[in-house]
């Protein structure tokens, strides 16, 4: 039987006081959109269905490098965040799995999997990271890791990722998400084609200790860490790894990591047509990879996003990218942050159930390009809100997961638990 | 034998006055470099066989959507355009060939023969246009052309590519490139997997016909005359296309048809070292495809392009990527701007040339990022004017192309035969 | 009496088959509102009063540099154009003036007021062009006009302004708009600080001449046609201007005039708050100057922006800023296009007027950014086209103005009096 | 006397290798520009009285959110610093002054002037930090610092930058510079108008207590560490802080600040010409605020700012900018990026020095817009080592300050000394 965090009558409470407008909200959508020839219902079992993963990092506090101020009540260690995962799982019933991220996450696995599990929560893709040094590390990724001039640098790198693939075989999970911020800072720093020869090589001794039925998850990043070039650095260079790789290698798509004004929706078009779409990163962005909430700059762009994905259901077979947010919360409640989150990256989805694709065709092969983008934004313009809040509240969540959460005095109570973290600048600059 | 447009006197008037000079600059950065192990010779002769191809439109006055101010002299018509190129040719010696364009240039395939060979200039790739309707047209190409929804207008599109491919083999070039304005202004206006996939159909019907010794260029860009997407919006769907097309098929690029930031540096390792590196269409540009001549502001960005050029050219066989100017003269005399490019493309080159090749592995295996950048810097730093005034001299051209044109009184000569247009503007904003 | 071009009893008809649903829309939106404690006639009669001005260069398919696909029954003359401007009106009410471009919209003026005042419309600002060549002119703007190095073509572009306020003055308008192309293309081609002061001098000389109830707007634009520098280049620069010239002088926000990543609408709310906003050129655009259709690619920015207006009506006193579409339609029928952005400009400001200030504020001041950020999401969140179309029929508009238009045959009617224009391409690469 | 930190006989050793070399490239490039009507000795001789500040966190490696890799030796506190600062001052001769950055390098100011002294170094601009949270602060500045909502908070923050006005008249500084990160993350998070007005307040208490012969440098960002809005996020707004503050404000101009493709030499152009042009904070950028070495990117760039001050050098009196450089080496010994970057800071001086400014106005004047760009590039291209090289060798620094840095052995016997830091992750993501 499933745990819960936050007490089942606080929700009941605070739905009880909003069901009647609810009911009401959701039958005159319904008949709007019945005059459209969609039927409400249908659309909300298909948002009730739909999860996207909770990064274990994202439940912490976030921070640029000039400063991190930590909240409240901040996260100890995999445990605490696992019980922040499942508030976030109870009160919108739309995050059933967590995403763990190694060495920060490293536990027992058999304590890992029962902490989980007593929330009935799973375990997305497993992240290893070659980034930062951990404590006691031989080898420095100071100048690269997977593709690092130094064979035993790579070799450590290697390594880091097949035991990333061992902890996950116990968990219960179906993927390692690779990300890398090798690269350089300078013109001439590296040789681009050694660079990218080592971590094609290195990728390869990890791609074959991937289990069969294990997907293996590669992601593109413009710049940042490394600000002069980066190893995989554009959909294009992703695109050639995973092909390299085989069958079981994907593209990861993170909506914060491409050049200004890229169009990303058709990148998402391209990988799925080629059968390489492994799945996304949610947040959004205005300038770099800000890591802010999803939806929260360009909510069109997301919209954008998922019509690719609906219609891509329609087009291909064995399409089922992953989803998962990757924020960094920096001045609000993380918890708060990815709940809201969530609710928007369904919300996209659920737009996108709307479009009119017979209609849409129609303009399309008609070229008339008005009535096609207008296709597009009769169903974005509908306030699905009311479809979202029924599916949490027939799931046992909560119509309004904000006001509920702050209801339910969460944050207060870990703060009691959970020591004070003294605020200090990573002195940076 | 070959005709001169400009007085050989003239040319030899002008460097007398300035081959002293040239032999003391020549003599003591030929000093310098034996210092760090080059021989100045060896670097010139390469220079000297370098050549870079000026496409025919180059050589008339561009403009913008909001108006157009043609010069003195304008060329009327194909033949004038060779004439302008005799002269950039006959001045730099390093422009040896002509880029047509169909079908403004078309005309008796052995006129254009005849008119080319009396210059000894050859005819480089040719250029198909699909952007625009020709007069007396059946088919627009207003929502597209080769990825057009409509199969008549794709047939159309490939039929005129087919005659591109016909003309070329009657006067000698050996590729076409194709660059398609094709994509959409409005979200939703085309279904991207459908859109590419009639382009892919399309140019497999013109790769098909693509006789062996022939190259299919292909060339991505990120947007406009498209404004919400283009079907060849970044190398990652250029290099797709290139593999799916086959081994005669490449990847062109333009050094202005990117996102802002974007490394092109290392598009261009990543497609020479998967083998799909085409060519370039040299120019330069801070905002968009601004089409302003090549170097003028970012000199040291075409610098580093070389450096992957002439890095490609140890490592991988039949290595020879396709070198144009594709550049639009508003403010500038066009004959002028394409002579001082296309010593810009050389100067590039031939610091390139200049790199110690095994200090910067060095100081690459070693991690020495600091030694690394300078030996980069060091080679760029060197000013190899000398060098390419030699170059130019020693074949017949000018020490100084810019001032012997304007000595030699070659504009206003044309103008006087060549009828003045009159300053229009095109009314579209 | 005002004219109708569209039958009255065609917009009868059409809205005949929607009342129904809309009253019904209009009903449960107005509760829901109700429960948020706005009252929605309110709203309604707020956006019933709102316009938004309609350029005469807007209803004439527009084009790049690559081409122009004209349509059919392309407005032959200003004569034409304002029919078109008439029937957007008539369909919408929220486009209740026309604005002029001089020279292409010269004519008598006397003529000009009567075609306007037969559909009841009125003239918004006049705006002069120097950006391109008239026929017959003495100096060529080639190289800059009111900024240029040549005092005579200074004199000239400065005698053309003055020209439009000339006319401007005889037809009603109170306002001009001065946008030129002035720049450079080249790292040394102008002194920056000489050219401009330059154009401060001649702007001065037009200043001088304008009424004390007209405004003088000037608006900055990044690049394009000059692709190096361009004089009046960011609001920065805008800003000075409008300090520099006196109290009629404002600045002018294109929504497309920027670079990469800018925050517009922080930029409005600083322009405010100096006193200098003067208005708006809205449309969307994804790269650079793309001039598409307002809201058609970022809808929330749309909203960002008109979030400031609301909030500076409330700070500021005698704030009445401009609003103008300033639009290119290549592949739109350009009345469609208008049309529907005119209801996308008013959305977003129907959308603004839902926000909760007060709930807003007390986030803002208890830095609870989720709260905050939230007041927004909830109102832009908010399907207000019952509120627009409510307020398009009761003022005897149309509920649907596409699909009323589209019946109405507007199109085929004057395609068959205006003759087909050759498609033709400009040529210019 | 001044101390040395280097041993002077091991600079004499590594000068002596390369003396020879160095007076006949400096003789045969003072004969290439007596050609060109310029002095040599007069361009040395301006470079040698160059100087630009380092700031005292510059000494120490950076980093990213994601990690920061230490180096051997790093600097443990001010007085360390100090004495790094030192050995690029002796060898280069080219950074006179130090910045100090409080509360960081807080420390009796008797000992900083005195550990300053013995190395003839002066010190240059105050830096504030409002950015992170000092230990003990009473008020977090997680929401703001001088913008603040909270007023304790803004007045904590006007106090420690009045704390640092103190210090500096102590230790002889004659200026303050604040940059801060106030922003949001969110739309609606802030109101702009009310969080400027915050600002403007706060500084003007700053204002209030600067001494007479001080000036106030504010320096503005696009953005980070705030995603969605910066206070101070352009020129625009700097310069409106400036104008409101007073006569001793002024704008500092950080070239890797802005948003992608800005022209920046245009910026300092008009900052110049309407007097607020305080200095700059060198360093280089391809994406963001990247902190890479001045010069390494787009050395062009850097040369066109320096084109910009001599420009308005010979217009304007009592011009003298401010120069720093700010930069963060996260994979470079910082000691050797700092000495090269100095080197590259002079380099662009010196080729602007060499413009031909009666060539270059001629040019503009007659719109001939090639020659004024090839005088600039003429400039540019200009290897101008041997004057850098002749004035530090002439003021007892090293003509190649990285091998004799390296030969010292300087890194390796603070490595001693100073204890290692372990390589750690900020964790933060």
């Amino acid at each position: 039987m499933t745990e819960h965090i936050i007490d089942p009558s606080t929700i009941e409470a605070e739905n009880a006081s909003r069901a009647a407008d609810l009911h009401v909200d959701y039958d005159t959508l319904g008949e709007r959109l019945d005059r459209r020839g969609v039927n409400i219902d249908a659309i909300k079992n298909k948002v009730a269905a739909f999860s996207v993963a909770v990064p274990s990092w994202g439940v912490g506090t976030g921070g640029t490098r000039f400063a991190r101020f930590p909240g409240k009540g901040e996260p100890r260690d995999i445990f605490d965040k696992i019980e922040d995962c499942a508030v976030i799982a109870q009160l919108t019933q739309a995050t059933k799995t967590v995403s763990l991220h190694i060495p920060w996450d490293k536990a027992d696995p058999n304590r890992l999997k029962q902490a989980a599990s007593r929330f009935n929560l799973g375990f997305d893709a497993m992240n290893s990271n070659t980034f930062s040094d951990a404590k006691g590390q031989l080898q420095s990724y100071k100048f690269g890791s997977l593709s690092a001039a130094d064979k035993a640098t790579r070799d450590q790198a290697i390594e880091h990722n097949l035991e990333c693939i061992e902890i996950g075989k116990t968990i219960g999970s179906k993927a390692l998400t690779v990300w890398i911020g090798d690269g350089s800072n300078f013109p001439g720093q590296v040789n681009f084609a050694d660079q990218f020869g080592h971590y094609l090589d290195s990728m390869k001794s990890i791609y074959a200790a991937l289990p069969d039925d294990w997907r293996l998850y590669t992601e593109h990043k413009m710049y940042e860490p490394a600000f002069y070039s980066t190893v995989v650095q554009d959909w294009g260079t992703n695109y050639l790894i995973a092909r390299e790789l085989g069958d079981k290698a994907y593209c990861l798509v993170d909506l914060g990591h491409h050049a200004p004004n890229v169009n990303i929706e058709m990148i998402v078009s391209r990988l799925a047509q080629f059968g390489k779409l492994g799945g996304f990163h949610f947040n959004d962005s205005k300038y770099g990879d800000d890591d802010l909430d999803a939806g929260s700059i360009d909510p069109y762009r997301l919209f954008l996003v998922f019509n690719e994905l609906v219609d891509a259901e329609t087009r291909y077979s064995d399409f089922h990218p992953a989803h998962m947010l990757d924020q960094s919360h920096n001045v609000t409640d993380p918890i708060e942050s990815l709940m809201l989150s969530a609710a928007d990256v369904q919300r996209a989805y659920a737009q996108a159930l709307l479009v009119d694709r017979e209609a849409l065709k129609g303009a399309q092969d008609g070229n008339d390009a008005l009535a096609a983008t207008q296709a597009l934004r009769l169903a974005y313009r509908t306030d699905v809100e009311p479809i979202l809040a029924m599916a949490r509240m027939e799931q046992g969540g909560a119509i309004d997961p904000l006001a509920t959460y702050r209801a339910s005095g969460y944050r207060a109570k870990v703060a009691e638990i959970r020591p004070e973290i003294a605020a200090g600048s990573s002195g940076i600059v």
